[in-house]
């Protein structure tokens, strides 16, 4: 048996369920309810793969195009397995001081359950009492900050000369933004990038451009950021991106009609389901992403969380201290969404 | 400018050059000539992928086709990103009683990386002069052991009593064994994993398998071990598997006519091979792998890998102490290995 003390201890983060059903409704990972452009479709049905190689360990078509894309140098870009594999890496690489670590105490999951497998200290800075995010409350000696813009999952969006002071309060130490949901907000940090060598932007493929089933997460940050993140990724996992994400993430950059087009559709639908929710009792911040963070006036969220399962509707729930009432219910198509309105009609009858 | 103890300093592992050229002939990372099974390219063409979604962040159908293929449970079972994925997460999971690992002198350059990456001591223990490894020397106190069987680069295998009485030595530590090249050498230590409950063994799928270009790698072992290691891994990162590499992984296994018929065909090539390097003046260990370690009885292997890449004929080089007159060419078509036996007479005519 295995001595305990070579065996890493952890409490691994829980993502939401992905049931095997078909016939559900599916509002609890924040998912798009769209398809992907329908180049990356034709991209995977037409091409033949050359799947018997490695592929380029660089990913280089995928960061140059990202470069392009974003008007920055190849040079400042990461590529990884989701957003998640990049914010882990930045976390091996920038997180090593010993001093404590510093995210929102409302925020997302990951940032804790990271910090703990890497044994980095941190602090968890608490968010008001409407969910937001005070600058000031992080102008502290840290060994880091990271924080979602939007934040998740409240929804709420930070200003940008907000974001800005919380960077250039720290410049010794790296400040990531992380921008999972910033194309459903607009205000992204990419260009303070130039400013401050210390700062970070983390994006994903996964919400906005509907391919979270490819894992594919980038990073924006100084050259010479980057040039350490690839040392700790090489010192990882030569190949991480296989050649159909390098290649269906290209076409995906390549399509920004399609891109526009659902990300419009999303931002029309999630204003209507606001109103809805409003006139239904509910209470919710501003939400600047594809979700809404939303409790109820009198009904708990967790009796609400399991009629609606019982009606093959999934939404998410966290329970954790003064948010185990709200539900985070990811903005689905126009149809799912007056689907979920008729259920909790009835469900608060 | 963040402050240099924030940041992790690596010397990170540098892999086979990957050219871009098509006209070459590719002998250098190991890959094999043939393309996977035709159901992967059936599948790839003919199957459409709920890119949108989130993928099982079990990669249950893949770790249960695994565990079929081998007769262990699902729960022995755990995937990753290629086998650096998988034994990069036993490094993190497995290797922390700050006792120095063990691993061979002369081996796969990884296992250096990993440690230095997670600040885990390590120890490199010499092969003996015809390169094998001497099993009473990893009879020592130690934090875990790893090393691959057969042996890379120098294409050697381990019988298993050999490999057994390594687990057998150190009951209270992992022991590793790093099976990349096992399919085409036979003698898997994958029956002791029912004996010993410190042992896990790797796969991946790059090799023997024809899918590089996937990503995807694995490992057995007690259900213990395997539910710490997936409890790291969702630690890191929720979804490493894209449905894809599942969908293609399990297709792969299932066509086991096609897997024997290109090992066949390796098999044979590499033995034609190893009699035709032997005239030409070549000494090798008797390589079980797609791969042959040899050095040229007269001239230097600086030499022949230069003037090899100006016939664009690809084969991998180590500058490192003892092993720098070695080439280790990889097992390609009988038409590439004939071209390459040609150059290599001309350079040494």
């Amino acid at each position: 048996m295995i001595l305990s003390e070579n065996i890493r201890s952890v409490v691994p983060y829980v993502p939401g369920e992905q049931p095997t059903e078909t016939d559900i409704i599916k509002l609890n990972t924040n998912e798009n309810p769209y398809p992907p452009s329908p180049e990356v479709t034709k991209l995977l049905h037409n091409r033949d793969f050359s799947l018997r190689k490695y592929p380029s360990p660089e990913a280089s078509e995928l960061t140059s195009a990202i470069a392009e894309y974003h008007h920055v140098k190849q040079e400042q870009v990461f590529v990884g397995v989701g957003s998640d594999d990049v914010i882990a890496m930045c976390f091996l690489s920038f997180f090593n001081s010993g001093k404590p670590i510093l995210f929102p105490k409302i925020s997302y999951g990951f940032y804790k359950v990271w910090a703990e497998l890497y044994k980095i200290p941190y602090r968890q800075i608490p968010l008001d009492e409407d969910f937001r995010i005070i600058p000031k409350d992080y102008f502290i000696e840290n060994g880091g900050i990271i924080f979602p813009n939007p934040n998740a999952p409240t929804g709420l969006f930070l200003p940008l000369e907000q974001v800005e002071s919380i960077v250039a309060a720290s410049p010794d130490t790296l400040v990531i933004v992380d921008e999972a949901y910033i194309d459903f907000s607009g205000g992204s940090a990419l260009p303070l990038v130039e400013k401050y060598d210390n700062l970070i932007v983390t994006r994903t493929f996964s919400k906005s451009r509907s391919m979270a089933g490819m894992r594919i997460g980038y990073c924006i940050g100084s050259e010479n950021l980057i040039s350490t993140l690839n040392s700790v990724k090489f010192s990882y996992n030569s190949y991480t991106m296989s050649e159909i994400a390098i290649k269906t993430g290209v076409a995906s950059l390549g399509d920004d009609k399609y891109f526009h087009s659902t990300l419009k559709k999303i931002i029309s639908t999630r204003e209507k389901t606001k109103a809805e929710l409003s006139k239904l009792g509910f209470d919710f911040p501003d939400s600047r992403t594809n979700f809404i963070f939303a409790k109820h006036r009198s009904v708990s969220g967790k009796q609400i969380f399991e009629e609606l399962k019982k009606k093959k509707i999934y939404v998410r729930r966290f329970d954790a201290d003064g948010i185990s009432d709200y539900l985070r219910i990811t903005i689905g198509t126009d149809e799912e969404m007056n689907e979920l309105l008729v259920q909790l009609k009835n469900i608060l009858g």
